[in-house]
């Protein structure tokens, strides 16, 4: 059905984009951007609608708008009548040519390998759990017995369970009557029971489904955890407590900003709080789904979900306003947040299943390191631990059973391909590891979904992921091709290397072999991004080390987290500089700490007690404050850091190759 | 804006109404009436969209429709075009042409005389309340103290007055850091505690405001009577217990429904239940805004509202469904619903603003008659007390401080004007008052509006209200016009009685003296509803006395409720034998003492309590089975009954006419 209705001042804009054509009509000063948004054309704005990145860029084929911005558009693309979205304003009826856009593949690599999880020892639902399941047969209303729904079922749960205090929400109330009607009376609820002390406690309903219910079927709940770039989601029957499913897809924000700092800035901005919440809940709905289907069981049957992320990721979720995160003093609105039912964020669970968000410490370290505190163990462990989480950003903790210090360094997106002129996420076609002989300067290149070698029909290389870009400079500071400071040397005598536009720069992948047919190139400007990145992740380190009135060398185990920990190859991170300089041996690649912290506490009520415990006891160090950390950052901008001494295995290495 | 999307068999239908034309496009098969209200244009539907009332009729100009029943209307209308809204379906392009609509004009003759309502004795806020105000001066966060808003905030309540294990929606989050930084971090919280055994209560917070609050400044809270025909809204300074303004609206749900039984209906259908909820939100809002506007507050200031209404009226409010109200065995989904918060309802109250709607007893029974006793301390009374509130359905309790049993009518609309050829409501030209002359069988009439005798330009007559038609049949009965069976005598010497379309008939006001020129008249159908409506009260009386082993002769005082009574001229509703032949002094009219009922419960946790307990001690009589309430019901048929010995006044004031 559609309503039409003129009003003054109003232009349509004709957007063409991939063969369609969708028309809406919009008032005078309307931005490009919110027009294709009620087009339904997605028009990327990865920096957040900020006029920075030139990502939305789109072509005027017809009429007039007019430019607020122009950055990153040149001159000839301005003559061509290229515009960016988030930046003009519809003045006149408009044609707008819409460029294929990039696509975020849903399928992440990561969603094809499950985690090995194992349920924890000694689980038991009814004594690790606050949910309860009850069935019980009502005797039907009648005549002589016009009792209301909800009293009976009241008096049937007192009558066979001696339960007291249930309450039941409106939510509930609109179904209730229907489903104690539609299995002749008998019904199974699913209850939670908060104790206030040893003789009173409250239960609330979460479900009441038709029928009486075994005590061996499942009863579903969910992990996740939402990520700057990826969400993931367990399904979990939480009778046994195994993870029957596990999914991850990109947080459908990624369209809207690449990091944190963006993804604030849009949500900021008009109805851009309520979008950002809409996009990611649409993803988990999306993921539940997706769970569900492999164990036939239905969204609207999971009663709990556990949720971890940093804390711009639970703001956005909950709709609380994120500004005061990006701002000084950089303070959250909220770090513990409350409980909220299903329905009230819009997820596909069933409508009052309890939605769980874990604590965090502060506007950059937030519920997915506690969670990840939790899942590794350092708030219990006697060995002096160092644990990061390389995502989007790197939080970093130190600490074991006695003391827990953290902080984040602003890393920026390097590792995850942005900022890196032929960067991107470790999907098919991403160089993932460089070898590069110290003769020839000719690189070997391992490529995501190409194949075995010599095997045709796989992917060619695309770009260079964060893994590859670790590799990549590690082998060009070995080799002599990058100096310490990361200059390229121009002087090799091979066509590798050569000047360009952003400076020196060395050729991964001539055009013949790449998809694009263009060479795949790291530049001076992209190992300058790099470097800064790793070297706020190591002053992190020295600064939280010097905090606590030690060294690095004190440091008993190292902890990596984060999806991306999995692919580093730990020498060649070590020979950046990225890792502290240690034996292989003090490392554990942990993969998502945060979704098994999730995991942990949604399958206990002792477990949460216990995130709550790490959240209150971690000491968070705002570096940006610290007058410490600019010195150890300004020391690790290069190659693997100023000081050599810190990096023994590097030097014994670099001697065997030619200076 | 507009999106133009064009769908398969899709028709455009254009209403005429009001000289304004308005055009939708909708799919073959969508009814009139709901293609109706996509366009805006309000087609009433009294019955609720049953196809009963043929008040929807709608002139088809140009097209074809499908009519599904043509109930109500003449084959002379079909012929020329009419159809009923609620029963047709689009089958092509169409032109609509929509009949003027009966207005329902928003000023409520009640909405202008405000009761007289006094603050309960010994009212004191922080005695009688659970909800408090405490004002907090914050520091402000720096580089050195990061704390989130939401433990900032805590943290100065407990320093400042110890209050721990305090709580704060999501909703109210949302607003917390904005509200924390516009008066320079000093903040007033408002809070409502439950206390759950001596040394435990929980805090809930339902307000924060920027700045420090006077202990005099005023805090906003509302008491509300949901009528299926009228809301009133009393608006009151919780600090001092005043009521500081008094409205009343039409319910917006009316023009879906006259009676709760339509409305059920209605709401049964596709998305009726949200637009039967939507109607009431949008009323109580509108009336909250209007109260609002005359103390100079907004309604966002308001933290708490306690409703009353029938249990078919919160069941609506609530979105919870009101389908078993109807149907045997006669059972509500809940009587003792759960406090939520004003936004899950669309309320335009502070978000987080608690909304109790009060206790009911059951179907027909609901917390606006447990308001009423509560108001009018039929359960603290030691006198045997007959309690009814006579509104469009009638609800008798019989009891004292020790016993209560009640019962429910359903005496239909009668009284309110429906089912009578010339009943409307107590409204601008409406007969509500009637003296018949026996000798020459000419009536004297009052019309509200009117003026004064030989005063120019008041209200003509229209029609005949509730106050109206007891006196009218009164007279007619002590004057001959009808016999006690309720039949017109055709013989008298008089041209007011005559032979019409639906039997004898009796003119009231000739057409010369009426607003339409058409004669108002009583028609033999219409005293047969009307003696229906009365014999069902009356029996209702009967049988609850008869239930607890009692006569009529044993009750001590009688207690009308319901603003129609005050309306009431007694002696005459005694005459029909509407009310019991007693003692003038022992009838009380108490006006809306469901409101009042509300307002003392606002105001009082121990009031709250009452009323729970006045729920739970309540009999209810289910009338439809109980084998005495048919004999009963027969026996009162008559005027002013069988058993003229139960009438001794009427018997007396009988004789002194001619028979």
């Amino acid at each position: 059905m559609s309503f039409h209705l003129e009003c003054m001042s109003n232009h349509t804009v004709a957007f063409t984009h991939e063969n369609k054509q969708v028309t809406v009509t919009v008032p005078t000063g309307t931005l490009l951007s919110d027009a294709a948004q009620l087009a339904g054309v997605d028009v990327g704005q990865p920096c957040g609608g900020q006029g920075r990145c030139g990502r939305c860029a789109v072509q005027v084929t017809a009429g007039d708008i007019r430019r607020r911005s122009t950055l990153r558009l040149s001159t000839e693309a301005i003559d061509q009548g290229f515009a960016l979205a988030c930046q003009s304003i519809v003045e006149s009826d408009v044609g707008i040519l819409v460029p294929e856009q990039e696509k975020i593949e849903r399928n992440l690599t990561t969603d094809r390998v499950a985690a090995e999880v194992s349920v924890p020892d000694g689980y038991e639902f009814t004594w690790s759990q606050n949910i309860r399941r009850y069935s019980v047969r009502l005797n039907p209303p009648s005549m002589d017995d016009q009792t209301d729904d909800w009293s009976r079922l009241q008096t049937a749960l007192r009558q066979k369970y001696k339960l007291e205090n249930v309450s039941c929400s409106i939510s509930l109330l609109k179904r209730l009557g229907a489903v104690m009607r539609s299995d002749d009376w008998q019904v199974t609820v699913i209850t939670d029971q908060e104790i206030i002390d040893e003789n009173i406690k409250t239960i609330r309903l979460l479900d009441v489904v038709p029928g009486l219910i075994d005590e061996d079927d499942p009863l579903w709940a969910a992990a996740i955890d939402i990520g700057t770039t990826t969400v993931s989601l367990w399904l979990v029957d939480i009778t046994s407590g195994k993870v029957m499913a596990q999914v991850a897809e990109y947080n459908g924000q990624i369209s809207r900003g690449e990091d944190v700092i963006s993804r604030i800035i849009y949500a900021s901005k008009g109805s851009g709080s309520e979008e950002m919440q809409r996009r990611v809940v649409e993803t988990i709905n999306r993921l539940s789904e997706k769970a569900c289907k492999k164990i036939h069981a239905k969204p609207s049957d999971v009663i709990k979900a556990t949720i971890a992320g940093n804390s711009t990721m639970i703001h956005l979720l909950l709709g609380i306003p994120a500004a005061s995160i990006r701002l000084s003093p950089f303070v959250t609105s909220v770090n513990h947040p409350p409980f909220v039912a299903s329905h009230e964020l819009g997820l596909n669970f069933c409508p009052d299943a309890l939605i769980d968000c874990l604590p965090g410490v502060a506007s950059y370290v937030g519920a997915d390191i506690t969670a990840g505190v939790l899942s590794s163990g350092v708030d219990t462990t006697e060995m002096i631990t160092l644990f990061i989480d390389i995502g989007t950003n790197g939080e970093i903790v130190l600490g074991n059973r006695d003391w827990l210090v953290t902080c984040a360094c602003s890393a920026g997106p390097a590792f995850e391909g942005a900022g890196v002129v032929n960067g991107m996420r470790a999907t098919s076609g991403a160089i993932e590891e460089v070898w590069i002989n110290d003769e020839t300067y000719e690189p070997t290149i391992r490529v995501i979904g190409a194949g075995k070698p010599n095997e045709k029909g796989g992917a060619k290389a695309k770009g260079i992921c964060g893994s590859g870009l670790i590799s990549l400079i590690a082998e060009m500071f070995l080799t002599g091709v990058l100096d310490k400071a990361g200059n390229v040397n121009l002087t090799l005598p091979t066509k590798r290397v050569r000047e360009g536009d952003h400076g020196g720069e060395y050729v991964v992948a001539w055009g013949s072999e790449t998809e694009s047919g263009q060479d795949v190139i790291i530049t001076r400007v992209d190992v300058d991004n790099l470097l800064r990145a790793k070297a706020a992740i190591y002053a992190g380190f020295s600064v939280l080390a010097e905090q606590v009135g030690m060294s690095l060398d004190d440091v008993q185990q190292m902890f990596i987290g984060g999806s991306f920990g999995k692919y580093i190859n730990v020498e060649k991170a070590v020979q950046i500089g990225l890792l502290p300089d240690m034996p292989w041996d003090k490392f554990s690649f942990l993969g998502n700490t945060a979704i098994k912290g999730a995991y942990y506490t949604l399958l206990s009520a002792q477990e949460r007690e216990r995130v709550k415990d790490i959240a209150n006891r971690m000491t968070y160090i705002e570096l940006s404050a610290d007058n410490s950390f600019y010195e150890a950052f300004t020391s690790a901008l290069f190659l693997p850091h100023t000081d050599m001494a810190k990096f023994p295995t590097v030097e014994a290495a670099f001697a065997k190759h030619p200076a």
